[in-house]
């Protein structure tokens, strides 16, 4: 079974907890795509450059400058920093962009009823071709910029990158797609380290938004989850990064 | 006849004669590869980050803050921005920094005499995964970034990964070497654009440097190419960006 595994922005942000998850991704077995989002290094450099984050409903509006300041943090020192660990591990890694190899191709956002600049929403990813690069050992690692075709590049939430590449490779062979955060999985209490939830169909989904126990940010997530489960991907997981290789975490289902 | 094709910074720092250029390589034959150099934009960058530029002997020194600010600007930033118009003309283009599928390893540079910091000198280049890339259609677009294999990325002269890259790609298929820069060749006159130079062989070279007419960068420039050509590259040209597909320029020859 192929692994589709993205790394939160937690992670990426504390040095050992990156290194202990790259150390269990290089042991899981192959074929593997690592999908990573941004962390907190977009919005530090933002800051030291004096460019002032926009936030329309709790999300942030991708501005040029914002865009150049994502390329160079999430394309470059987030993804090379990834790759070479990689690398030092044994992982023959390459790191990716959408634009490269033309993998994921979006359309820039439309601006009504809100503007939320260079900002992508993925219209194909390229499955065939990131087989290709696995077929001859690599493992890609894929960031959150994609781009529209016509030479813009796009910031793209990185949730949906890892939905829409697990999805289209579900495709060409069995897929399983795992979310890695920083709590063991989705939480009855997020006070109580043991009320991660083992299962989540959905039927109980319904219930656990009704009751409040879902929501926020890991509402779009787990319709993330669901909408990959539709589309053919075999299994996805909730789970702590430190948990890859343990079955602790919780399983989305039809 | 497989080309790899170097552009310098004055390219990179200009839109209007990078989209020029973009255009020409677009149409150049595969198989290909561009590799590119900084341009003012690390500079740039560092200076608005606040961090110093410390030179010595005229060179660049690269401590952990500057090769942060070299990664985030050659891997990412200038890298997926060409990738991006590259894709937008047609061509398939794959970025990569060295440390991508392992392609070029590079171990750190003695700290004596001179401490240059994070900056790498190449062991080796995987020729075959390149060309295992540009046999699936890709055109790599290769930064000057490199890795020791240990989890370090390395700053690493962009003209010498593109002899290195032309030297191991010459060991698998007839290869040419072009470095593409501000000028129509090599000068007689720097202030007469008719007085390039059309040919150089080792004997008018030290000619050349005795009479002053070959100095500076250009020294190692053309050491670089007499290196290729005794590894067994065809031919090594020094040219105007906009003249890439025009025999226009100055050809090293043994």
């Amino acid at each position: 079974m192929l692994s589709v595994v993205k790394i939160g922005g937690a992670i990426i942000d504390n040095a050992t907890a990156l290194q202990d998850f790259l150390e269990k991704f290089n042991q899981l077995p192959a074929p593997k795509v690592l999908i990573h989002g941004g962390g907190r290094g977009a919005t530090a450099l933002s800051k030291r450059l004096g460019i002032e984050t926009i936030m329309i409903e709790g999300r942030r509006v991708t501005d040029a400058a914002t865009l150049e300041v994502a390329t160079m943090v999430y394309a470059g020192l987030t993804n090379k920093t990834i790759v070479g660990k990689l690398q030092a591990l044994g992982s023959n890694a390459i790191g990716l962009c959408g634009a490269d190899a033309n993998i994921i191709k979006s359309h820039k956002r439309n601006p009504n009823p809100i503007d939320y600049g260079f900002v992508g929403d993925i219209d194909s990813v390229d499955a065939e071709k990131i087989m290709a690069l696995a077929s001859v050992g690599l493992v890609p690692v894929i960031c959150a910029i994609t781009h529209d075709g016509n030479g813009q590049l796009l910031n793209t939430n990185a949730d949906s990158v890892a939905q829409g590449v697990a999805t289209s490779l579900a495709a060409l062979t069995p897929t399983r797609l795992t979310y890695c955060f920083e709590q063991p999985g989705v939480m009855r209490d997020i006070e109580n380290p043991d009320s991660w939830i083992p299962r989540i169909s959905p039927a109980n989904y319904e219930e656990l938004k009704a009751e409040g126990v879902v929501s926020g940010g890991m509402v779009p997530k787990l319709d993330n989850a669901f909408a990959a489960l539709n589309s053919g991907v075999k299994e996805v997981c909730i789970k702590l990064a430190d948990n890859l290789l343990s079955p602790v975490g919780t399983t989305i289902e039809l």
